[in-house]
């Protein structure tokens, strides 16, 4: 009955030698934001099933694994007008649904400028693919309670700092705002009611090009060509050092939204940062500055964020600004060149057959305390194959352990 | 509408000083198995719901948090028999049974005895109560593949060092053997059928006392006077020196049965053992040594384990044998007495609000590369009050940034 047992579909067990490289990535991360002034919380990986499904994830909202409500009888799926109502319970899609509620529910513990750290995974039910899986890591900051644009001078340079420790100094960070977005489209005359959609449509541009979006605007009555000639002229405005006499397709456009992005562009925050007006970001609740981490050697973004000055309100009451980036583990986890660790030293200890247990590890035991990383092993006849396969799990150093062998009669050598 | 915001029932936030506190713990624990030659995997939170339920899990399979199968039709409601029906994963509710199927999954790119850590939360719909939580993490250590008294000991000994370096040296662990139990059940004559319920009245030792045991007994036809007699003497002979002569209601027992315990119980491990043949584990699958972890000062174990030989084989296909510890950490956190970690210097910049955004970002960035961990903070006018928080929340060293300041003009000061 050996038959095919895995995790569960899109999703993955980590090995030791997998588990190791994770984690020192994340120590390199913790330790960057950490240095630039963020402090790591944590929540539940289950959100209340309301708070979950408030409209605040997009698209993701549909991808939430439902957790069953507790003591549910046959009459209750009987009674079910839709399968959600069964749940009381889901799985969290990202990290600013459970941030926004755990502020709602600390914010007299928390100081007025709150910079958190959340390193976690997300459950999303995707279609498994290549490269997408269903349980993954997120690495995100958010700082809650700062209105004015230090907030993501603050957010861009810890993220540019950690991608440097990281060893991928080529990453940029793509900027719009979506205060631009939402002027460039009532510019081009886009009706208001239309926003939203036409904005679903040019976030395309990379996928179905100019052409594609010019089209697809058709299909909803919006002049498509003079959207992107307007937001092609706000990205030659927002670069140039002056606007210049002639404004062409923004003649009338108040470039007053410009200057945050302006502000942003000109600080000096320890990463490129590049304009591109035609950044959408998929959530609807973002309402500044809007981020999205790239790779010129990669086709899709490494992580994204935004000002989401109106969404902490929902659970709080109260209006509180926050902006995040959150880093996309699994796809920045392929890329970080860190230099080769130091080996610490391991001793593995070939234990003869006939040394008793109880003695085998009472030598572990001295070794551990002297500060040594010990695996004991039984000896078996082909010593050199079993060296190499200890070499190969990261043993340094070995020894024979022989009955009426003490610690101090042991002979300790390298692994060649 | 500001309404009280909480997360879900039985669960809990961790604040920055927690959370801080916490994975402080949790870096010793891991440090201390680590050394002990155990290494690090993962798995997902989820695993197949039939796995979940193969009746491994004991009672606490009842209490797993069902995940709901996506693409559910009001129809799939009307025709399930069981809400589980609907359900195809599950939120694990310990870590035992996911190694179990990790190790059938990956037995080829395993060592032939592996020591696997697992830290990782785990899920559990019990009522909540004081200490008790719906989500709570667990540090667990297992050898599988190694099915002499060897794996015991080196567990017991990384235990026993994890404990020793968290301050908590009065912890001592309680010892039996699933095969002793059923021996003694057997010659005080209880019924092989009624061997199982005869356990769980035993295991009421501590709630009900000996009085409660035997009436609970007597209602099952068992002779309850006889069964905790038998296990008395058990005790009596285990920790003897020899056999004596006179082996009153141990007339005609094998004692080879108690071989085991003994072996364990004249080993050096670091940690006290106390040999108590009344303790049973609630966990069907365990076939030999049985662990708990005590503390003098509680009523509650903090950590328990055994042997369970057959287990990895219900995935797997073939016998591997297989011995655990687990740690509860939620219990464990609160007896921790770690010295006092060595602050970081921690530099609050006090911003005026003159100061331009991107300029405060510079001084912030170079005082990171450094080597300085640095929060910034709008200067208010309470300075005073304003340091005191600062310390409490951390920071050692201030510096006011004024218009025109840079890097090299601040004035550190430390936080009297």
């Amino acid at each position: 009955m050996a038959t095919q047992v895995n995790p569960p579909r899109g999703m993955r067990d980590f090995l030791p030698v997998d588990k190791r490289a994770r984690e020192r990535v994340l120590r390199v991360i913790r330790a960057a934001y950490e240095h630039h002034g963020f402090e790591e919380i944590e929540t539940p990986v289950v959100e209340d099933a309301a708070r979950l499904h408030a409209g605040l994830g997009g698209d993701n909202e549909k991808l939430a694994f439902a957790v069953m409500r507790r003591g549910l009888t046959v009459d209750d799926l009987r009674a079910a007008e839709a399968p959600l109502e069964l749940a009381d319970l889901g799985l969290r899609f990202d990290l600013t649904v459970p941030l926004a509620r755990f502020i709602a529910t600390h914010r007299s513990n928390l100081p007025p400028v709150f910079r958190a750290i959340q390193i976690a995974p997300v459950w999303r039910a995707e279609r498994p693919q290549r490269g997408r899986y269903r349980q993954f890591m997120q690495c995100d900051i958010d700082i809650a309670g700062e209105p004015g644009i230090t907030a993501e001078l603050e957010l861009l340079a810890a993220t540019g700092d950690a991608l440097t420790r990281l060893g991928i100094p080529d990453a940029f960070i793509r900027i719009n705002d979506r205060r631009i977005l939402f002027a460039a489209l009532e510019h081009a005359g886009v009706a208001a009611e239309q926003h939203e959609r036409a904005l679903i449509t040019v976030d395309k541009l990379d996928k179905i090009g100019r052409e594609g979006v010019t089209e697809e605007l058709a299909g909803r009555g919006i002049d498509g060509a003079r959207l992107l000639a307007t937001l092609d002229a706000i990205s030659d405005l927002a670069s140039a050092a002056a606007p210049p006499d002639d404004r062409g397709p923004l003649a009338g456009f108040d470039t007053a939204v410009l200057e945050p992005v302006r502000e942003l562009l000109a600080a000096e925050v320890g990463i490129r940062l590049e304009f591109d007006p035609t950044l959408v970001r998929g959530m609807g609740y973002y309402t500044g500055p809007i981020f999205e981490i790239a790779h010129p050697e990669l086709p899709f973004s490494i992580g994204g964020g935004g000002r989401y000055d109106g969404m902490i309100g929902r659970f709080l009451g109260q209006e509180l600004p926050a902006v995040g980036i959150s880093l996309g583990f699994e796809r920045l986890v392929d890329l970080v060149e860190l230099p080769a660790e130091a080996v610490a030293e391991t001793v593995a200890l070939l234990v003869d057959k006939a040394v008793e247990p109880a003695d085998a590890v009472a030598i572990k035991r001295a070794l551990v305390a002297a500060g040594q990383t010990v695996r004991m092993q039984r000896r078996t006849k082909n010593v050199t194959g079993l060296l190499a396969q200890l070499a190969a799990s990261g043993a340094t150093h070995f020894a024979f352990v022989r009955p009426g062998d003490t610690v101090d009669s042991l002979e300790l050598k390298p692994i060649a």
